[in-house]
């Protein structure tokens, strides 16, 4: 496809960062990339605990807040010098929760000195499963079982070689977990049994699909199973491994204490004790509803993911260009259309893209937008705009953030029709400007395509400058098209939403 | 399927009754169903000019208003005695305009003595193709364009045999067109272009398509076709078709008038010529758009498109089953689950049918609520009834009017998690009870299902009276289930928001 020759290619010895923002710690992961081969050259994690700082109603506290963005700050140093598009920043389950994510992330961003984006439970189930099989590849043709416990959410994923079957997010964390079912800090048998039965029923919607779909190895990735796993061996319960008889035990041995702050376990460390019921509470539920008798420990985790991800999406395995193609399918897009519309697209940018400041990561959002912008067209021919554009806000689509996907469906939303003052407003302020002429450059390209017209456009002349854009079209093209001139003329109105003067030519 | 047993079949010499409510005139059929036919028994046909009386804000004249109440009161009168079940009253595009169609359609519902229901510019072309088709049935093998001119939209339908392979509705009626194009009534030949140009530009989405795909004959099956070819034969230029040639001579002819009230053309009635502007406009862009030659005229439109709908929906072929079915091979629904679940919840419906004055609508709005209530995963897992209430509310699906996919939408929305105030705010009052008691029952079907098992289940006992309703599950099935009691626990909860009480008991 045209635009991969767009994106910036990554050389042998190239740095990459990866940032995960959880819900429990912060970790950094820096790699030099090396004949096509990842070397990690530092680790940083720090626990940051921002879970323990949510209201439950969408309201983060100052301290949590000022936890992590001292965090940032120092993870920020570390990479001062390596450029954007080597470092990707995830964060996930706390700030999903956020009333008002802007507020947290554009401070944040200021302070790692990089974008922030958002991923969805989904997202980071793939992203978790990249990263662990990268670190410990599975056998060919065997099936493997994921688990991440993490702050706020659990991700269980089913995969085979480097690919996911199964992507699972469950709102069941050991922070959040702890919080909700043990308030106070008080434990109890009779609590922990009516919290096992509670999320037990999250289980239910999937539970059966996954014990029919099978295994044939499972591993856990986060830092509750290194804990638990080292806590079933100092127990010497099991050498490394968490198994179905030693869990019990472990919780037995955990229950004892009727208050989190009494927990005496043998290898558990002081940091991880205000939140290990959690943990062993959502590893319990988990081997019950999975029928799970053993589980063995990954040190790779969402971090290592990211990191393979970028060098995914600076090569040609880029994982957003295949769900684009699978949306395609599913949504039984006008491939010829979407082509000549792409094509037109692209030629414009490549014309202004100097002027308008914009970059690589454009070029592909406006492709991927050219060829999904009539994807709205399955569910109803009117407002298509619009169906494509919720469908783009709601979809899980593997390989892009939260933030991609709200661009996508912005630039869908605009391109035809007028433009809502609403389109652009879940955006982070920086995307807004490239969102705005981005959704210019798709307008007029289906605007001169609107004719489904196979015979390939001629050259049309465009120029940018801040916030007029001009487009000149040849004579002999327009002539035979009164159609076109009325629309051309209709976009002098239509892209004042865009906050753009736009001004067509014959010449 | 189970549901179609509880459809009330049609015996030889009932009555039938299709009311069109349209933009410019309102047409009542009445037929006599024999030995699987139809005989048109009575014909009423008003010039209401509802469309008059917008006022482009949504709102509706008191004038037309009235013309539109006093029309169907007197339609009402002819069909007092004719079972619900065997009406079906249609309204379009003026109604489709309105800001708040329940303020009319109470009234007018009120005044017919029957439901009415709104249906899409897509519907409205499917029953028009319908009703031209079985007038004058087209030869094998052949394809066939119709377009109707209506008062407020125009449609525009390929088809073969009984089947439409495409449906285009666009705004552009002949009532429309005059105020839009044509305001104080005043005509001159730079009005007409410009209205032209601009009509024309609507048709680009589709007219390549139709023209690739192309017809073996077209007929147009509106008032306005029927005016238009009396004016050719009165004008000697064809006989009885509409021709490319002799359109331009007949709007020479029309233009020659500067005013609307001055328009002179022979065999033209007094009481067409205030609208005859917009409709020889419409023709004439449809003419240049669809590069067509000849159109015949079909006296049959929506009005025995309806007819036929209702006898197909009396029998095994209604429309609607075979739209649900492909809406479940679209969004890939797991059919085992879905058929678990649509058995579950008409058991339930037999049992408080008569209690809670179900009717056979009803069973079938529940059992395709209970085959799509998953079509939202397609989209994503997290908030799937939502995105599948999305679905329903806004894709074009044949054989359904608005209200029923309203009704289904919110079903959808509420088979599970909180039940919003405005899920049934939609609705019209008279099926704001029923649903609620619908989706109660789809909620309970979805919920003792929610495990996925293939085995059977036992036998439920259900009551209802009024506003509470009693589940009794056998104790045997719950003891081994303690997620499912703890599910039924929540649902005293989850049932205030349908404003009903429940209760489950274990005997």
């Amino acid at each position: 496809m045209p635009h991969t020759s767009t994106s910036p290619t990554l050389q042998d010895g190239d740095l990459l960062a990866a940032i995960d923002i959880g819900s429990n710690s912060f970790h950094m992961v820096i790699a030099r990339y090396t004949l096509g081969q990842l070397r990690v050259v530092d680790r940083l994690r720090e626990t940051v605990r921002m879970a323990d700082g949510l209201d439950g109603k969408g309201g983060l506290s100052s301290e949590a807040r000022q936890r992590a963005l001292e965090c940032l700050a120092r993870f920020g140093q570390r990479i001062r010098d390596v450029p954007s598009h080597r470092v990707r920043a995830l964060a996930t389950n706390t700030v999903r929760q956020l009333r008002s994510p802007q507020a947290f992330l554009m401070p944040a961003e200021t302070a790692l000195g990089h974008a922030i984006e958002v991923v969805s439970g989904r997202e980071e189930a793939r992203l978790i499963y990249l990263g662990v099989a990268h670190a410990q590849p599975p056998k060919a043709d065997q099936r493997r079982l994921v688990i991440d416990i993490g702050g706020g959410s659990t991700e269980f994923i089913i995969g085979s070689g480097m690919q996911t079957l199964e992507r699972e997010s469950l709102q069941a964390g050991c922070i959040a977990s702890t919080r909700r079912f043990f308030p106070g800090g008080k434990l109890s048998r009779k609590r922990w049994k009516d919290a096992l039965a509670e999320i037990g029923r999250e289980f239910q919607p999937f539970a059966s699909k996954y014990r029919a779909l099978g295994w044939d190895e499972a591993l856990g990735s986060s830092g509750t199973h290194k804990a638990i796993s080292e806590i079933c061996a100092a127990m010497k319960l099991s050498k490394g491994a968490i198994t179905a008889e030693a869990l019990p035990q472990l919780r037995d041995e955990l229950l004892k204490a009727k208050k989190i702050d009494d927990i005496v376990l043998p290898g558990l460390g002081s940091d991880r004790r205000p939140i290990i019921a959690g943990g062993v509470l959502v590893l319990e539920a988990a081997f019950q509803a999975l029928g799970l008798q053993k589980l063995l420990v990954s040190k790779a985790a969402m971090r290592e993911g990211i990191l393979y991800d970028i060098v995914g999406r600076a090569g040609e395995n880029d994982p957003r260009d295949v769900s684009v193609d699978t949306l395609t399918v599913r949504y039984d897009i006008d491939v010829a259309q979407a082509d000549r519309v792409q094509s037109t697209a692209l030629s414009l940018f490549d014309q202004v893209r100097e002027s308008w400041k914009l970059e690589a990561d454009d070029a592909r959002m406006l492709s991927w937008a050219a060829r999904l912008h009539e994807m709205g067209l399955m569910i109803a021919h009117s407002g298509y705009h619009t169906h494509g554009s919720y469908l783009l806000e709601n979809s899980d689509i593997a390989g892009f953030s939260r933030q991609e996907q709200q661009m996508l469906a912005a630039l869908v939303r605009t391109h035809r029709r007028n433009v809502p003052k609403s389109a652009f407003e879940a955006l982070p302020e920086r995307l807004v400007v490239p969102a705005r002429r981005l959704a210019a450059l798709l307008r007029l390209a289906v605007l001169v395509n609107r004719a489904h017209e196979s015979t390939p456009l001629p050259v049309l002349e465009i120029t940018a400058e801040d916030d007029r854009l001009s487009l000149i079209v040849p004579q002999s093209f327009i002539d035979p098209r009164p159609l076109l001139r009325a629309d051309l003329i209709g976009e002098v109105d239509g892209m004042t939403g865009l906050g753009l003067q736009f001004k067509p030519f014959v010449a």
